[in-house]
């Protein structure tokens, strides 16, 4: 395989690692806002490794890769993971890197994927929004989200679309994490559907199916009967050759 | 049929019975909360018994099954059912068995079985909610969920994803049960969108049913068709041979 | 036709006509509270003759009905509409006949007539609701929805399950409308999408269907090969009895 | 192509240009409110002007148009985008004709076309209700939406249908305003749904496509071995003609 692919291979397990330290060190000091100075100064100089990391590692699949350009644009998303994360919530994009390994690992049939991709996606959607808003909410005026249990439940409430209103983002960048999370409950309940709509279909369709395979049954016979029907046939010519001979004068 | 399977059979009414006078002992309390002491005693003591019988058939039918560590995966829900009752709401889990039950009847076409399923779990859900949330919120500092009316009230807005905010959970417990709610509500949707797209989509598709049919119907044709050209055949080779016979010498 | 279908058919548009004037009698003292007494008389006695004209087109059709017991099974909203009118809101039910009706008039294609059910069910049910809703809350203690303007918004924010929460039912009977509602906003969301749904999966799928009719084509084309080819044999057979005939000895 | 076609094609961007134009100049005033007398006025002056401009498209074309009332019956989108905007906020309507442009620009696939139809209109819509919440609502009394960040904040939780309630329309245009933005919610609900259900029951179908392709595969080898019997036919018939020629007497 490519230097990519080999790149790619063996940078797997060691980037997810470098997520989760991400996530532990972004995570702890909003999970327990009362904690001594050095675990925050140990939590930032972590993250800014591990974007580091992530930095370095676009990097060098930008260079391995043969078409820059179309790198560019297919992973546009880790672009953005690596350009963005001077606003502080936005970092959390590393972990999608996280979620797109996992829905890489082959499962195989589709919807067997895509039920993956989507719990696997709507985990990861809750516990970043809930991580990020709580880190931007908390102590602003007027801010209704003032710990990680409630930026728990204002996850779930926004995303499932309920939306009870006695929590939200009063800041503008709370805003934008919720419109990110609305969207992705959007997409969720979307995928939801979609998935059980076509189990449903196809279960249906079997109908259909057997048809098709009755059809098929069906041409396979005729083709005996034609070649039974050569058969004959030649033995009638053979019984004519025999004749032919059989004939002196 | 095996042993796990006439157990299963034998107790299937029986289960059914317990839990519905389960639902009774936890409802009734919630109902109407000035009942005299004696009334808790009691529908603390059936719930008790409730949750025993539970646990011992699920003992049994783990020592009847062949594998038992599948067994465990596969009905990983009654093992919750029993192991988690220790939170008084999850032990509505137990009326799950009651659904679980009834899904099996068997109810022929896949559409019939999922509206079934679809509506039996709306209103165990909305049900068990209802009471739960009432239990677990009522006389809670700041909740707005203070009778069984309320709880119904609730649950059907968050189910049903309208979320007004007039009332929500205010302790963790009761934002569990909410979130499982909401999670509910979202299947929900799911599944409705999915029947009628699926019964949608399969009318539509009656017109392409038809256009199978038609070339099974040219194919059974041909092969007619085939057959007489074989006797034609057998016909020719008798003439021949009757020429050959006649012919002396 | 039958006697039934005979009645029926007679009496559909009065009864869509009853339905509007019991829509008038009972929007009017509602859109504009302040009307003279004698109006508020006048709408309650059309209401009775419209309720009463329903109740009397039940019992005549159930009575020309063959089978009485399937009669009610399939009709049984008919019966809920002239049954239940007690409780005021309900009597609404009765302009369900009219949306029965319409969708009955033959729209052929499937998809066609689901949009015209969802869209005449949905103005129907905002309407209904705005009404009844704005019936049963007005004046109550703690009320929000004071107006028919207040009950449209609140019909609308609920239907489409937005819900704002700066206007929600306070009143048991407001709740069960609210409800009713829900569902019905479930359900139309449901049939919006299945719409949709089925029309993309059916307009993807001609390629399948195009595949399909390549098959039937090919197969007509054998059926002509071997209709040739008998045609051919026939004519060997031909020159064979022409040889053993011109054989004189 | 005919003369409306060639009109259509030559007054394509340059329409765009206006109705961009019309944007800005209904959008600046409300993004930023305390700009000098001057630019209201030319902002004013712009935006009639950008409505005359497609008043007279809309009548060139339908002087152009064949049949007349089938033009106003098709295009009524059109027509109300040209009479109403006295409506201040309903002048935005001037924009959907950016969308039904690039909605026409030719992307082949369905799936895509849906896709760019959805994200455009999703952004319009949100784009230009955002506007005119805030043009309609702020300085009311009792208005929750005061600046355009507020609209923008109240257009997406009520699109995605989350609606917390911390901001929600207090006036009649308002909520007419928010009525059409639910609409249009439902509708990208539906959209993004059916087209993610669409795209997994075609995947899945894949495997009946296959199947189809067998029988047809099939069918080719039945024609081939038909014809070679034909083949086999003619030569028995030489050999007969053959013996028949090398017989003297």
């Amino acid at each position: 395989m490519s230097r990519l692919d080999l790149w790619r291979h063996r940078t797997e397990w060691p980037l997810i690692g470098v997520a989760v330290i991400f996530l532990i060190a972004y995570g702890l000091p909003i999970a327990l806002p009362d904690l001594p100075r050095w675990v925050d100064v140990l939590s930032g100089t972590l993250m800014t490794v591990a974007w580091f990391v992530f930095a370095i590692d676009y990097v060098v699949r930008l260079s391995l890769a043969d078409d820059k350009w179309q790198f560019v644009r297919r992973y546009w998303l880790d672009l953005l993971v690596v350009a963005l994360p001077l606003l502080r919530p936005l970092r959390l994009l590393l972990l999608v890197k996280v979620l797109q390994r996992f829905s890489r690992t082959g499962v195989q049939r589709l919807r067997g994927r895509v039920v993956t991709y989507a719990t696997g996606g709507t985990a990861l959607l809750i516990l970043t929004s809930a991580l990020a808003i709580t880190d931007t909410e908390r102590g602003e005026p007027g801010a209704t989200i003032e710990s990680l249990g409630d930026g728990f439940w204002w996850a779930i409430t926004t995303m499932t679309t309920v939306g009870y209103g006695d929590q939200f983002p009063v800041t503008t960048a709370g805003r934008f994490i919720a419109a990110g999370l609305m969207v992705g409950g959007i997409a969720l309940l979307g995928v939801v559907t979609a998935t059980l709509a076509s189990w449903m279909v196809q279960t249906v369709e079997e109908a259909a199916e057997d048809e098709a395979t009755a059809t098929r049954a069906q041409v396979e016979g005729l083709a005996a009967e034609v070649r039974a029907l050569r058969d004959e046939l030649a033995r009638t010519r053979d019984v004519e050759r025999a004749r032919a001979d059989s004939d002196p004068r």
